[in-house]
């Protein structure tokens, strides 16, 4: 349907359909777009997204997102450097930034534990983590992997390894989400908020 | 909202965000899909960009997008070389290819007379229009500009300069959409379906 194009446009619009939502037509309209914008913003689009890839690296105290060898939030000493947090993946701590809701450290496992995909403890960067409580003056560590099985097995595995060791274990609280209308929250979800109900 | 990630995935976020449609939220997710893509991958969409300012430009005969000097239509000796259709712009054209419907040659004016915005008829292809009908072996001309005020008066427009040429000229047929329901036509296409019936 896209043949009409010369070859440079078909080309830019096939890469375009490439990315995650984006369907033929809406790239057609991207590559339209592209096609009456500035060179300059062209090139700036282009050229960003090559730097993204050579710029973006993990951090390697943390393992967030990062484009120096330590992420801002590692070199930030206004954090509480006594208060660690355990999430999934790089999008988890952005969206905890996100709600102002932590002021410590972060550690960003790159994946959760998930026997049935072949994913083991040596697979994910359990071993830092716990390096991390052993040589870092950690006083808490929040799990906030998911909720999924994996994210809850995951939790459960290093609740279980950091059992014995001088360090305060939490779990970040799942329940009802705020605004929300009981009936269209799932049961699994309302149980565990039943479960987990609490004095005033 | 974006500032939890490190600057060069902020400064890909930003320019995709300034492409139609995209907003922030998407943006950020096709960042994330661009940063765990395959270097050749990203490099392939961050090429086609540039290439595609490099590249695309007019085609000198009928101005519409092309790789080369002229278009595949211009070099393509199984069009009907004697039709030759006027549309305002490279995508009416890819529109009218995709639907099969015509098998001639195009004009591309680059737009339409609208003297409220200072579009006349020297700011357009209009001159080169004429010179094509003068210099060409050209039997028929289907003005195909859309059915806005200034698509009309450029039909109009380009009709009585053409009035007196030993060339047929023809318009393209409004009416109701094929598959669409009467009751959902706007009124002033119903007016025009019914003025423009005909026998069976």
């Amino acid at each position: 349907m896209i043949n009409h194009y010369p070859a440079s446009i078909i080309e830019l619009i096939k890469n375009l359909s490439r990315l995650p939502g984006i369907g033929e037509k809406t790239a057609e309209r991207l590559a339209m777009h592209i096609l009456h914008a500035s060179r300059k913003e062209a090139e700036k689009l282009s050229q960003s997204i090559v730097e993204l890839k050579n710029k973006v690296r993990l951090c390697s105290r943390c393992f967030s997102l990062s484009d120096n060898e330590l992420c801002a939030i590692c070199q930030d000493p206004s954090r509480i450097q006594q208060l660690l947090c355990v999430v999934e993946q790089p999008g988890d701590m952005v969206a905890l930034e996100k709600s102002g809701a932590f002021k410590g450290l972060y550690h960003v496992l790159q994946g959760v534990l998930s026997p049935m995909d072949g994913v083991g403890p040596e697979d994910i960067r359990l071993q830092e983590l716990f390096s991390r409580i052993e040589t870092e003056n950690i006083q808490e560590v929040v799990i906030a992997t998911g909720t999924s099985m994996e994210g809850e097995a995951t939790a459960s595995y290093i609740a279980e390894r950091l059992e014995n060791r001088p360090v305060k274990l939490t779990r970040i609280a799942s329940g009802i989400p705020i605004g929300g209308d009981l009936k269209y929250v799932d049961q699994v979800t309302l149980r565990k908020a039943m479960e987990s109900r609490h004095g005033f």
